[in-house]
């Protein structure tokens, strides 16, 4: 292989790949990267056998092939090599990165050890707009459990009904689901992805018009973004039957400014967390809600300004479980709705149906 | 106790103060901020008997008055309140601070048991600039020894000549030294001042042309800087007589680009740290400066511009120390002096007496 390329190309293409490396691994091939050279570009494979991001940088190629660099290293290399044009001339053990009075040689290995993607085909991917994408993976995977004994639970449900895209995450404590309207009717298709391979493809997601082209098949999804491909092994089994949880009626419906309403739980969380449980109780009347918390150190109290529909109501939560809501949440205002205080909460946006939040109350009271 | 003040105010002198809280501590007391209500202000105490601050708060004070209260618990309350006035009542167990619709009780102690920072008094005391001494610490504070079984090393040297005032740090394999002129004549001090301590009044030393004050007694170093008084307890015993080890001659002077020298280190450095030792080869003929690293991975070249007075050379660092070296001068050139590939570096300003460093060579050559 012999190519000349940009080096915040190269940097930034191996910066996006690099992602599916393995921490930790038994297989060592996994530690490398894979490098293709071919037709005006080099094509930059990483993968841990649950991901693999495939990206290409645009190169003057002047020999094609295919190698294998060393992850971490060739990455950091490259990374600080000075901006400007990057020349790497590789046998079959040695690859050579010369940019301006820089020269690097690193061992390297061939290519024909490394494991190549699943193909994933489908007659009829779903587009969507990346920024719409990037947004409901971050209102929901947060709320995957990390717990590994209930694997399925680790995972983030993506589920196709005609022109309904809906992602669905729960722990057992929460639940997050987020779904948009797409252009087409793309039928029935459900699908358990990783949480933590769908975070990435989150972080990999550019803002603005551009599109993200899914596909889905029985084992694994691919997420198209253009230049980089991104394949996730789905996660096997049942997810749960999210919606027989889902409360369709309130008793009490709070409409609160969700900024006002984060600054409160942050506050109280500092005491809380000391406490047993990490606490926060909330007490709604019209016209205010007060949130409290205590522990060894103290006690807090909290009011923020709620329109409160229906019942008054006292109710206990987990800060975090509320916390997190908020931190994914980018809305002014939104809709807390309650029944009693052992049911659970169900949080929604103030118009359309784009998210909803349930979190399960801890119980105080009788 | 009870006070009015700004709340952006109040965090802001904690957060000065509680760098002085201890992180670990077998005396429970410590663990609270001293707060005192006098004179239209908040006095506000941190220490952890090695090093204690005092900084004060403007505010309305309507009962004058002591308290402790809890340390991390309170800092964190304050910093997270909207910005605005804050109220804190306390009576001899509770501190009750209300800040618009949030209302926070803490538990909180009589302030008798706390410790009183020590009195530091001096006939003559060092004025200098703050962002003057915040650099001199900045250049010398990261050579010291982490290493406490030699607890000497640990710290600075802070020595005064005259008008000269001079800080040295040095571990066994390098050292940092740098100096200034002051106004006037001082006679002649010496103190070891732990590098901690030292690092953390040049985290609260400000730019622009404020003073400090420092008055040096047998046992502490007072760093008076207005508003806020650190005072650092002295280590014992007698610095190293590093003026012994000072080259005075050079055979070899090469100058260099110091921003052009960083990346070449820092790129060789990727491959140094894998190997043995994090070792780089410097070597260095009329106008050109080549630094080699290798490990298993592989092994890296680079070349520099110089300007060489005297015999060519090669010799041997650890990356580690010349990098350290680089991330804390500020200038466009300097010059590296040195004798033989077995005697020190020593990094000298192209102009002028500001700083020295000085590195050991690692020995590879016969």
């Amino acid at each position: 292989m012999y190519i000349r390329c940009e080096q915040e190309l190269l940097a930034a293409g191996l910066g996006i790949a690099t992602r599916a490396l393995p921490v930790r691994t038994t297989m060592p091939v996994l530690e490398n990267i894979y490098m293709e050279a071919r037709d005006g570009a080099i094509h930059i494979i990483c993968t841990d056998l649950q991901k693999g991001i495939q990206t290409q940088v645009e190169a003057d190629v002047e020999e094609e092939g295919t190698i294998l660099m060393p992850g971490r290293i060739f990455y950091e290399v490259v990374r600080k090599l000075p901006k400007g044009e990057v020349e790497i001339r590789t046998d079959s053990s040695r690859a050579e990165i010369h940019c301006q009075t820089s020269r690097t040689t690193l061992s390297c290995m061939e290519a024909s050890e490394y494991p190549s993607l699943p193909d994933v085909v489908s007659s009829l991917p779903i587009i969507l707009r990346q920024e719409e994408f990037k947004e409901m993976i971050r209102q929901t995977a947060f709320a995957a459990s990390l717990d590994e004994s209930r694997p399925i639970l680790t995972g983030v449900l993506l589920e196709i009904t005609g022109n309904q895209l809906r992602l669905v995450a729960l722990d057992g404590f929460r639940l997050a689901m987020c779904q948009c309207q797409m252009g087409e009717d793309y039928g029935s298709l459900a699908a358990v992805v990783p949480a933590s391979s769908l975070g990435e493809i989150g972080k990999i997601l550019t803002g603005g018009d551009a599109k993200v082209q899914l596909t889905l098949t029985g084992t694994h999804l691919l997420a198209d973004m253009g230049e980089t491909r991104f394949v996730a092994r789905l996660l096997e089994g049942e997810f749960i039957k999210y919606t027989q949880i889902l409360p369709s009626e309130w008793q009490t419906r709070a409409k609160v400014e969700c900024a006002a309403f984060a600054a409160a739980i942050d506050r109280a969380s500092t005491l809380a967390r000391e406490g047993r449980n990490n606490l926060i109780r909330l007490s709604m009347s019209q016209g205010n809600m007060t949130l409290y918390a205590d522990s060894d150190y103290g006690k807090v109290e909290e009011n923020i300004p709620v329109e409160l529909e229906g019942k008054d109501l006292e109710i206990a939560f987990n800060a975090r479980y509320m916390g997190d809501v908020l931190k994914n949440v980018s809305q002014e205002a939104m809709y807390l709705c309650f029944n009693t205080n052992v049911s659970p909460c169900v949080i929604r946006p103030v118009e359309g149906e784009g998210f909803l939040f349930l979190v399960l109350p801890v119980r105080i009271y009788a």
